[in-house]
């Protein structure tokens, strides 16, 4: 058994609500994997990492044993009800605070109300794209949104932690685009938006849900807005390369506003990379911990060869499934602890220094960069 | 030691056959590296990961001590005869099932006469370029060969056990290219392989032996006819960067044909990602743990991230020699059954959860992919 | 523990010189990182990977305790002098041959310097960047500038041990420019450094230090002449995917010059293929185990998956500091003995096999390659 290191406090910089809602086998192990289509024939996502951490971690919260078939974990999932489910696993993360993005679609619990069940600390974060919905479904006018929207962001950066922004591309242009540009982009989003009104009014949709993506020099737009109020701005990697963002990390630098890197998997080194290369730029795994279940360590390990410690952060990226939170810093808690074991046996840190820095990744880098208490 | 988790039998998915002439240590040699070049002055290809596990496995097989030198490797290789030497190191595989790309030049063991060797059941794999050339060398004109192209992989479904498809370039267009388009790739190619022929004839050619390469679009159409047959097509990776199929692997799904991504590393967390993400896709590591020999059960866990688990193969790659047959069971099921071992002792996972997942890997998900007994 | 096999000697095949002035913890920190900027707020370059391993390993040789505080190992600096400093880390080494690019600004000590506090032998590595600005420097006209840089390039390769090239992009021509394309190149390049000098006389010089990058298509025309020499050329790849140099390798094979790709992390396996590919290309890890620290193990494992061991080489790609070169040295020392170590463990690798492996990468291949005695 390697010698492993404590981690205690915990800040979850980005997460989701919980579902308010009972799930059955099938919808449970729908929100386990990455696909939104069913698991291939003949295959279930409980076999996967994040399956077998949820089996491993959650039943014995629920007074069973670990790695008990799935079908009896959600049938005492369904006796004790969602809400004591989620209150014993949210209250069993030992997240301290955790930073709502709140642009989720669905049945899902707010800030309060998981701040509630897991006794926590919660602030939100505003996703710019579901920002702009919000104020496209109030606006008559293209110039009416425009400084709609201006308002909204200024008005949502007084009260919000940190701006979030997914985009359809991780792409983010180096410089703010021009009024007559974004007028444009503004336009046609707009237009788009109303035809797919139309559409549904007669039952003709064709994206479900959804709606048509914020424009690229609208999106543009809105986070150089964003990066103007001074807050955090966190943007999601997905799969891509963070090479993409090299131009607007480089011409964010020195506007007063951090930008953190969530999910770069498996692009994660690069986003370390960039993390070290500006004061401003923040790297965490997000839900990677919780994806990679066993192997949480070694890719933990790897986002930590190039960034200083000071430049990670530490968050469960879950969404739905209060499963999720709990696996996410169960596992986070358990790699970090044992990659700091591990190089304190060799003799390469210190105990206290690797102490330091477990305190730094899991909380304070977290209260530092968002202000927290 | 680690704890290590047994992998029974083993489904090789593709691999080729096995020369049937004898080999200097030269020619050995140069089948062991990836270069068409001979190794740097003042090097051997037997200075290479894969030198030094066929220098640990194969040895002890043909009666000599591991980490024996190579000459005596290979004069005792030439004592036995080659017949003799790839019987011994085939039955040892633990193969039971080959699937045979026969799609590669030289005077290599089809399918029947592998199997024969190794004591396996082994079917077909059709290579779509390989079957448009057949159908080019016997059909007049443009429309003959297209008919022909048509009925050729038609038929060849009803046998073959899947396609495969190695392209010059690893992209896949996401939509079938018209007719038009098809027949101008066609004639484009056909012209360039008679002007070729013509080039031979007055022993002008440049490019030895491999003519004229499919065009993009014909080969589009090819992959897409294969497609709408139902059994699988394996798509060959090199080391191009699977975000390059992203688009074909979403328009292909739901169309009843499974795509089995081979051999993707350095970018094999991709294509376990990719692989998380459609039901329709799966993936493997091909000659990689033959390859990285030492370093096999860590490039093996990485692809073990993302993927779940009914979605990943085995297959060794190999081709032309037994030794690298072999060498990538060996490794393979060495590094599995490490992999997996170390998991169950950290009490991550149970050890039959690690001996399910081993036969899924091993055998049962090519089993049900391929339909095989 | 594990075992580990010994690395003796060590060619240290591309590093710089070191400061002769002496540092303040301010701008000795500076040195650790990176970045171009200070550290963030609240954070500090100490608390990365090359700041654990600095105190780790070079408080010792001035005699105070492993991971004691910065602030006293910078006073225990100041009290022993620059010089003595650096002859202390240069000697303890162990390398015994020291290839200097003498590229960077700032005063730092040259080879023969260098060698004399190491207590080594050094030979020069040119930039062709530089070489290309020395010759601007000192020619009238475009034409004068291309003869004299042609002369510049032979006359340099007769004395200097390879060339070096930096670049903007790590992306090289698969073939050489013609002269009217490099002769334009020039001229754009010329007119551009004379406005930069006017500019400085004028006191508006917007780019601090550097000068105008020299053109893409010049840099190409550099490169190739290199190749003509027969020297090596070095090419630094920094955070680009070494796929971009892939029609390079290609086209400068069998023209006798050895490629040699430094510091591809985190593209270092793509690099490694490239290198198993060509007989020409060889690949290290440059900078990146003092870079990575406790994790330098794990990433010199991932480069040693596919490239011969023929074919790779040693470097600390250390500048300004001799704690860089000290901490270059024992991470990659202490790193293969301990990858190898665990192989020979395993019973992948024999010993002897181990410690042959050992000796090329250490020194051997480096020997061999640039003709050292």
């Amino acid at each position: 058994m390697t010698d492993t290191v404590p981690v205690a406090d915990l800040v979850d910089q980005n997460c989701h609500g919980v579902l308010r809602t009972e799930l059955g086998l099938g919808t449970f192990e729908a929100r386990l994997g990455a696909a939104r289509a069913p698991a291939a024939p003949g295959t279930t996502f409980f076999d996967t990492q994040t399956g077998f951490a949820v089996r491993r971690w959650c039943p014995p919260l629920l007074g069973l044993e670990a790695h008990c078939p799935p079908a009896s974990y959600l049938a005492r999932r369904r006796e004790l009800g969602v809400a004591e489910t989620s209150r014993r696993l949210l209250r069993a993360t030992g997240v301290s605070a955790h930073l709502v993005d709140t642009g989720l679609p669905g049945d899902l619990t707010g800030p309060a109300e998981l701040a509630s069940a897991a006794g926590s600390d919660a602030r939100e974060i505003v996703r710019l794209e579901i920002l702009a919905e919000h104020v496209a479904d109030t606006s008559g006018t293209v110039d009416t949104f425009l400084v709609n929207l201006g308002e909204a962001v200024h008005t949502a950066a007084s009260s919000a932690v940190a701006f979030t922004s997914v985009g359809a591309a991780p792409y983010a242009a180096p410089e703010p685009p021009g009024p007559v540009r974004v007028r444009a982009a503004a336009g046609r989003w707009l237009a788009r938006r109303e035809a797919e009104r139309r559409a549904a009014r007669r039952g003709t949709a064709g994206r479900e849900g959804g709606g048509a993506p914020v424009e690229p020099e609208l999106l543009d737009h809105l986070r150089w807005s964003a990066v103007a109020c001074g807050i955090p701005l966190q943007l999601r990697l997905g799969t891509a390369d963070p090479a993409r963002l090299a131009d607007f990390a480089a011409a964010t630098e020195g506007h007063g506003c951090d930008l953190v890197l969530l999910h770069g998997y498996p692009h994660h080194r690069q986003t370390a990379a960039l993390a070290g290369r500006h004061p401003h730029v923040y790297a965490d795994l997000g839900a990677v911990p919780a994806r990679t279940g066993a192997r949480a360590a070694a890719v933990l390990a790897e986002i930590m060869e190039l960034a200083p410690f000071g430049k990670l952060l530490f968050s469960s990226g879950a969404r739905a499934l209060p499963e999720l939170h709990l696996v996410g810093a169960r596992q986070f808690r358990e790699a970090l602890g044992r990659v700091l074991g591990a190089w304190v046996e060799d003799g390469a840190w210190t105990r206290q220094d690797a102490a330091r820095v477990a305190t730094m990744i899991g909380s304070g880098n977290a209260r530092r960069v968002y202000g927290l208490g």
